[in-house]
């Protein structure tokens, strides 16, 4: 591997919707130059917190190139670009590669469950293949509690081997400390980004490249700080307000709950909406929310 | 509900794919062709055994439109139409409804798993409002399996309620009787249609539409058999047979092991090709197979 992959703090951005559930560009391309000027590395845009499998090939494609032309450099973009059809990953991955996009978040094929190595493995491998650019810098997405199946550490090293200059990081959102700790035992010098705020820390200080995960839609400047001080005194406090924000919507979906938090703090009702099968939080779990995050530190913290 | 639903023994067609992982649509053709011919009431292209997932939006537009111009009749058709992106389930059932397609086999959005009813709801409403077309019938697709999330009996009673002329049934492919005698019992009239070779007979029984199952694409004339004759004496002899069929396949991939079967009875090795994350059986596996099948009565009784 090149050892050359992308670091820092990368937000999986909420994908705004208007009232017709159409991705609503003007306030996702806002959100987006607010995120990299308060201190974010880079996007993920089309990520499981971005709602990305609830939109079309074409609304993905148009939505990228309309915020490139907004003035975002596509260097600091990690589009996802993997489906369940090879030909849409095929598609949307050769399209990041051609807008510039610094790398591409691969989520594998994800309807049939139980598939084996050799299927994954010939789906990463027919996509580089029919991508055919030597620019594509993939990142494997492993995220079981949606996707069910993932990227073992034997498939990984394949993965590896074979293409030592394409596959050169992975986004682990197992939740599962002992995964990641195996994937930066196993891989150094892979760009080993943590799903999760409440590994930020712990990752860094294993040698992993950074974070992409849902939260830093809302406290990037923060995590950001945390991210340049990692080796700090204060870190450890930093790591653990953090941590505060999770519970305060342990039991909601977490999408609709970052969504309302987006909403009330950029007084902006209109991130509210989601795309079904997605919904709102009910008024109560709303309010609970709002009533446990006021008293955060790390909220006040967040850059709005 | 309206009561008027498709019946019968509906064969979710594989998807045979040339060298280049294109669907092969000649051969599509031709199988589907031969299918009707020898007994099958309707088809389900792309469903699970299909590898729908795997293809894009334009392939099954495309290749659903040459079927049709092929010469098959399209209120036999119920193709797959239900993805995990609104647009795309929109656009797709849309599209079968204007191709005059009997019905349509409707998956529920399947990345986020714990999605609650009312987004399932939504997700179904709304496709319904924006196709926009009285002429559509939907058929649930439900299948844990693979989805992993599914349509709830509380849910189901809610979408009859709210769109009795569109919400005509259902496919069950939990695997679970228990299930599915849920359905036949609280849902009377309603189309329900198993997904399992194993419940055909059980589900006739209980008033069901019929079955839309993987070995269909191998034994639709002995299904067939068994459908126009479930009250005969020897209707359990030939439940059984059929069930002989499944313990061949038990512990391998079962769509690769039926498009093994598949190239062995039409001696074509083009079946035996599938798309990734799907791959063809093992050697050792494909020999255990045809060793296993040989001996069945109900092969016998397929029509190659």
């Amino acid at each position: 591997m090149s050892g050359n992959t992308l670091r820092g703090i990368f937000v999986p951005t909420l994908t705004p919707v208007d009232d017709n559930l159409a991705i609503d560009v003007p306030r996702w391309a806002e959100l987006s130059l607010h995120l990299l000027e308060t201190g974010a590395h880079g996007l993920c845009p089309f990520g499981t917190t971005s709602e990305a499998n609830s939109f079309s090939v074409e609304e993905r494609e148009d939505a990228l190139v309309q915020l490139i032309e907004g003035g975002i450099d596509p260097a600091v973009l990690m589009p996802g670009t993997g489906c369940c059809a090879l030909s849409d990953s095929v598609r949307l991955t050769a399209h990041a590669v051609k807008q510039g996009c610094g790398g591409v978040l691969f989520l594998p094929p994800f309807y049939y469950k139980g598939v084996s190595d050799e299927g994954l493995y010939r789906s990463v491998a027919e996509t580089i293949d029919r991508v055919g650019d030597d620019r594509l810098r993939m990142y494997l997405y492993h995220i079981p509690p949606q996707a069910v199946i993932g990227w073992s550490l034997d498939l990984i090293e394949r993965l590896i081997t074979d293409f030592p200059e394409t596959v050169v990081g992975i986004k682990d959102s197992s939740g599962d400390w002992d995964n990641q700790n195996g994937l930066l035992t196993r891989f150094p010098g892979f760009g080993i980004f943590t799903g999760s705020e409440l590994f930020l820390r712990k990752n860094l200080q294993g040698g992993g490249a950074g974070s992409i995960n849902a939260v830093a839609n809302l406290i990037s400047p923060f995590e950001r700080k945390l991210f340049d001080n990692w080796q700090s005194p204060e870190a450890d406090e930093w790591q653990a307000q953090i941590n505060q924000l999770r519970p305060t919507y342990t039991g909601m979906a977490p999408i609709p709950a970052i969504k309302q938090l987006m909403a009330h703090y950029h007084n902006d009702p209109a991130w509210l909406r989601l795309r079904p099968p997605l919904v709102p939080l009910s008024e109560s779990d709303a309010a609970t929310l709002l009533f446990k995050v006021k008293p955060l530190t790390v909220m006040a913290n967040a850059s709005w």
